[in-house]
């Protein structure tokens, strides 16, 4: 399994993955779940993937050897927006489906997270289907794998005014309740703090299991919640 | 969909249930999935149920039926100790899923919990095969049905030396974030908070969806979860 998210800001985007890969509880690896393509001063685009791995790695590789091919189709590099560049992500998923589909389950999920000069930033998650959604003011947060120990407090925090700062705190903490309960996803965590207009991923961070400020707003988070609860008012009917 | 979920306590157990059943989204319906069985001042055991609904309703018309039969297996208000309740409600489900499971997809899978004079309380989750584990001091929390978006907060706080209230709350958080996020968990929730040696299920309580207090812990949870992500500190790392 994995986890991804993305989040959608009017200040830029924060996007998270996970890096286990797992074929049983037996058989357990260590992939970056989060590539990033880039032409400094002019676009950054990160994408996330979950499924299967052979299929999520094809994906990515093929995009990096089409990268800035002008005969490809494809190429990244020159796409006109974010939707572009997802129509054509979606078709690379697509074209990998249909060639391993008929030997095995090769579906994959994946999110694109990113900004092209001339446009905002904008945040997409392509189904194994090849089609995609798009994050709005509304639901501006994104997931992918194990989707569902994490959502909660998104639901329950998640703004696109949150400045930069927040979302990477959310993020993480979304990405820690999973990790907590889901032994299929696991650190290092990878995460991209986009600021808008930037033009740089500047700030990629890697969470190793014991990074001392992982530790420290897990512990807090936690410690929160147990007072929270406590000091929510009585019931009244407990005799 | 369902979601219960059985918090033991060293004062008691909460337990609480949703009311949602679905055949798709265009066929809803409200049952309860809590039921009780007791005889005041002996005994008192709570059956919670998820999965398919006419054979939760078909092992509770059975249980029922064999209440206070001498001659009944599975006579739940004869059992000299809580694990032999819990062998008595896997064996009613063997019997019904064996009797439809050949026509369709039965499987169900229930909490029971509940105390008889002479024990501690004890909480069981009974799976489709029939067996059951046991909550401990470790583990004093079981769920069945949709539990992934509920267990996050129950990692955290979950204790078995809180005291009811607060484990009344904690229910009730807990069955909030799952509601929030999955259409097939609706209210009304019932509860029932049961202190130890009582033998009596004085405190059954029903929420509506527009319940005041679920509504002023919902909202009070909610704003605190946002402070207390907004208090973490910041990561430094942030440009």
């Amino acid at each position: 399994m994995t986890y991804c998210l993305g989040i959608l800001l009017e200040s830029g985007f924060v996007v998270a993955g996970d890096s286990r890969t797992t074929a049983g509880v037996d058989q357990i690896s260590t992939f970056k779940k989060l590539v990033l393509f880039e032409v400094p001063g002019e676009r950054v685009m990160a994408l996330l993937s979950a499924g299967n791995l052979a299929t999520t790695q094809s994906v990515v590789s093929l995009i990096r050897q089409r990268w800035g091919d002008p005969n490809a189709q494809g190429n990244l590099a020159v796409s006109l927006t974010m939707f572009d560049a997802a129509l054509a992500v979606g078709d690379v998923l697509r074209e990998v489906i249909t060639r391993d589909g008929p030997y095995v389950d090769a579906s994959a999920s994946l999110l694109l997270a990113g900004q092209i000069a001339g446009e905002s930033p904008r945040l997409f998650l392509i189904y194994p289907a090849g089609n995609f959604i798009e994050a709005t003011l509304e639901t501006p947060f994104l997931q992918i794998g194990e989707t569902k120990y994490g959502k909660p407090v998104l639901d329950r925090v998640v703004s696109p005014l949150m400045d930069l700062d927040t979302a990477a705190k959310l993020a993480l903490v979304s990405m820690d309740s999973t990790v907590r309960s889901n032994l299929s996803v696991a650190p290092p965590i990878h995460l991209l703090c986009y600021r808008r207009d930037s033009f740089a991923s500047d700030v990629q961070i890697t969470v190793e299991a014991n990074d001392p400020y992982m530790t420290e707003i897990s512990q807090a988070y936690g410690a929160g919640i147990v007072r929270l609860v406590a000091d929510l008012p009585n019931p009244g009917w407990v005799r």
